[in-house]
């Protein structure tokens, strides 16, 4: 070893005792007759000293010393006569005794710092050197600590981690996937999975009553902040369970994680059923840290002359408190924001209702005082409180209407962040009809199984039927979802004809899964979690990218590898592709 | 849940409790009076008894149910009057309430049972079914149980597991690769990797000293047995270590294993030179399970007047100790079996040592009784062993002996697999003359630095050059490899010439892992291992698609969901792809 020690575990009892360490140049100080370096390494930082009155050869020798610099330090621990009380071992120093450069280093492009003057862009490409900053350091010591807390987890309950492979099929449904051509099999490809659902239900076919997996998945998707093409899920799934047993035995998993991660502990995690959700948050995925839910109007306030009110769908609000002093420009702010593209609204309806007990509205002309009265009534409101009131069709003004309740989380600060709020979102739709392709959509996956009292509706009413679909959603963030799955052919081959497959489609795309299902496939269900996020909100990052070691850019590309790249033509040939031109 | 215990866990303790079982219908025997059905999950077999004078209705329905139905049992726990010491269950019965049939199942198209009739193609379509058979079930455990262990050793010594990606770049050294082309970046395309090498050094450049990682890797290679195209690898970087920390690192690792999962105490692993493993087993794999070291003749027969021997660059046998019986039959066996092309001898000379004292050999025409005595000799032979020599140029003659080694082990039945004999092979060279592209290749790959003391000879005889590398080898197999790095951009930019890249081609290819070493690379090295392998030698078998769930045949197909396939015009289109007629 070319280090007796870390950087971060030296301590008053270990002085006196003579030490090796190696480890980078954090930062050196110059102060004439002495020298300061402090060495870092993953475990911490410690401070060398130089003097120039001992050992002036080697003082001058660590004056030369760069940020960054790759040194091997030798010497004995010293009390500090001036601790730092910031660091684990600011009560000592190292009196140097020799120096040896490991590997010099050229000025870094940004500063190795908490908070660093790199730019984005900068920091992609020298990911290297970003990963040494404190912050980037944190989170894959999180990532990994989250792993090891959900292996063990499953481990004590019995289940075990099955690899599935990654080269396998193309299917038309979910999102677009990536492909690998095959050599050995010309012109035909593998594709990367988006999720090894199939895989997971033909274990539990196999009779691996409780697997689970940490897994990477893939999905040719255009980016986001929070959209990686390659990401990792907690994949999972359980035989001989109803929808109670699975839900209650990954809150457990949620729990444990919140427990020996977090140091909290969580109340058992409330159920919503996804039509409460969208009533009353606007959204499948509500941030309950705080409450301000929809409260409609249509019944106050429609049929009263307002034609915006009378020819909308859905009139919906929510109540501001203590937001009744907002000026113009603040209400002219908050019209903008539902009018941006990305939030969609027309227009914003706001009541004041004033300390004095009257009201002030944007709708005056059409609503007396004793109307607005009635309208803060539904709403529980004080004086002092402001509604919010949006209308238009139902979707797209719950929507609008979420976007709005979040934007007035930020601006009244009630999203703590050290405040966690799970619950399951239950009995979301089997199906979502799709203008574009002017056909039903599986909600979850084909494999999702219909509640069994609305089987007898799924060819009257196919929008109508509910799922034993479930997701767990924490402070507004969807970390993951799963469901019951079906498990007898017949009504996968439904599901199947129901999602416009032809039988022949179905079967060449599926048969493996529909044949599986007549050797005794036993009932399952499970769940999957994005990891990725789930590590993200932990650490308190908006961003997935910030917790992952080698993250792509919104292009899709590694720019400090510099990848997509050119294959040579040999590749091709090989491969008996051409690219078109 | 559809069961109050598993089928593996009711003992007499349990008598009297009324119990719920889910699971599969192993077999079933109606013996009049009574029908028994065995239960079977993944933890064991429960039988349950139906009782025709008691409950007709429910027997004449058991008799019903057909191998491999999926059913949930409802019964009260007995003592059996008949005992069954083979299973942990076998003390008790259940006498049955009632039964659901949870889901039917088609007559299987092989026996689930330890030894079943289906043969390889069969068994790989219904993977589902194969797997439910105990001796795969148990490589799944021991496989999990493995993965468990190897994290578990690792995070108490502080490394941690960091996921690199597996969209990264093509790169020209190695074995071909599996390419992922890119969407949104036309022309370019990703490369699945063959392994993280370049990622972990990143990832040491930025400061994680002690990593790992369980992870995937790909090549798109001919297959054979103990080849897939995607198999796992147990992959570890440490810094600020020299060789003997790693191997002792790692040897632990091994030691935990052996110990947790073979209850197995081994001696500290021996280490051997790559010169000495090549000259007396003939392999850079040797299995210690057995002596049987090869002695070389030179000296004692050339020029002796025999023109094969004459004229070959080698003389190297083994001793067969107690085979001078040999009879010609089986000696024309062996001699069959070196000219086999894949071993590749032109012939086998062998000398009895009879228990007469007496020699009898192939080649008494050219070598009295006398010399070869001075043979065996040489080979420490008493009377009854059997000498068997090989003649020809070093490289092939020693492969084949080695190969006759192998096999002479297999017939004296001195390959105990209940013995375990692990070894690091050390001091392998840097770099292999390769005939085809009259060049240097590396033998392990382009990032092992060579010894220091052998720089001095880089340029002048590349050849003789040792590398810091070793492999581990257990029993014959090659578990895994790695090698201390270089960390120095000069070295690494020299390396790329020495294995003909132009300095743009290596800047091109790994520039970004050139550049990273300017910016404070500490010194590392590390290791991965086939985890495949290692889970396949612990579990006893040949090949490694016994230990993966989901395998690839030798055609790189996965016949259960039949991929690869043809994917869609419109997919290639997006791709801006074409094939090749």
């Amino acid at each position: 070893m070319l280090r007796t020690h870390t950087c971060g575990e030296l301590r008053t009892s270990n002085i006196g005792a003579n030490v090796t360490l190696s480890g980078w140049v954090q930062k050196s100080r110059d102060l004439g007759g002495m020298t300061f370096i402090d060495l870092r390494d993953r475990y911490g930082i410690t401070q060398l000293v130089f003097n120039m009155d001992t050992n002036a050869d080697l003082c001058n020798e660590a004056r030369k010393l760069g940020r960054e610099f790759v040194i091997q330090a030798i010497g004995k621990v010293a009390e500090r006569s001036n601790k730092n009380k910031n660091i684990p071992t600011g009560d000592i120093e190292i009196i140097m005794d020799s120096v040896q450069v490991l590997n010099p280093s050229k000025l870094p492009p940004f500063t190795i710092e908490n908070e660093t003057d790199g730019g984005e862009e900068l920091r992609m490409k020298y990911r290297y050197l970003d990963l040494r900053r404190n912050p980037l350091k944190e989170n894959m010591l999180l990532r990994h600590r989250m792993a090891i807390e959900t292996r063990k987890y499953f481990d004590e309950i019995g289940f075990i981690e099955i690899e599935t492979p990654y080269l396998i099929k193309s299917t038309p449904e979910g999102a677009r996937d990536f492909v690998v051509p095959s050599r050995m099999n010309e012109g035909e490809f593998y594709a990367l999975p988006q999720s090894p659902q199939t895989f997971k239900q033909l274990l539990m076919v196999a009779g691996y009553d409780k697997y689970y997996q940490l897994v990477k998945c893939f999905r040719d998707e255009d980016l986001r902040a929070d959209r990686q093409p390659e990401f990792t899920q907690i994949d999972c799934e359980m035989s001989f369970v109803d929808q109670e047993d699975v839900l209650n035995t990954f809150e457990g998993l949620a729990k444990h994680l919140f427990k020996v991660i977090k140091n909290v502990e969580v109340d058992d995690f409330p159920r919503m059923p996804y039509d409460e959700a969208m009533k009353y948050y606007g959204s499948d995925k509500p941030d309950l840290r705080f409450e301000m839910k929809f409260v409609e109007l249509n019944e106050l306030a429609k049929g009263k002359g307002f034609m915006v009110f009378d020819s909308a769908e859905l009139l919906v609000g929510i109540n501001a408190e203590g937001c009744a002093d907002y000026s113009r420009k603040q209400l002219d702010a908050l019209t903008d924001f539902v009018r941006r593209p990305q939030v969609g609204a027309k227009g914003l309806v706001y009541v004041k209702y004033n300390e004095d007990g009257s009201f002030k509205s944007s709708v005056d002309k059409f609503f007396d005082q004793a109307a607005l009265k009635t309208w803060a009534d539904a709403f529980n409101a004080k004086p002092g409180d402001l509604l919010l009131i949006l209308a238009g069709d139902v979707a797209p003004t719950r929507f609008a209407l979420s976007s709005l309740r979040l934007e007035m989380g930020d601006r009244l600060e009630i999203k703590d962040p050290n405040v966690f709020k799970p619950l399951w979102v239950v009995d979301f739709p089997l199906l979502e009809w799709n203008d574009d392709s002017q056909r039903y959509h599986a909600m979850h996956h084909p494999f999702t199984s219909p509640k069994l009292e609305d089987v007898t509706i799924l060819d009257s009413d196919p929008g109508k039927v509910r799922a034993n679909a479930y997701d767990l959603v924490i402070n507004g963030v969807e970390i993951g979802g799963g469901s019951i799955r079906i498990h007898n052919r017949e009504m996968q081959k439904k599901m199947f004809q129901i999602l416009g497959f032809t039988d022949e489609e179905a079967q060449s795309q599926f048969g493996f899964l529909m044949n599986a299902f007549e050797f005794g496939a036993p009932p399952h269900g499970g769940v999957a979690f994005g990891f990725d996020r789930w590590v993200a909100l932990f650490g308190g990052q908006e961003s997935i990218r910030e917790v992952i070691a080698f993250p792509k850019n919104n292009a899709g590309r590694d720019v400090m590898i510099d990848s997509p790249s050119v294959i040579s033509k040999d590749q091709l040939d090989e491969l008996k592709l051409s690219i078109k031109k």
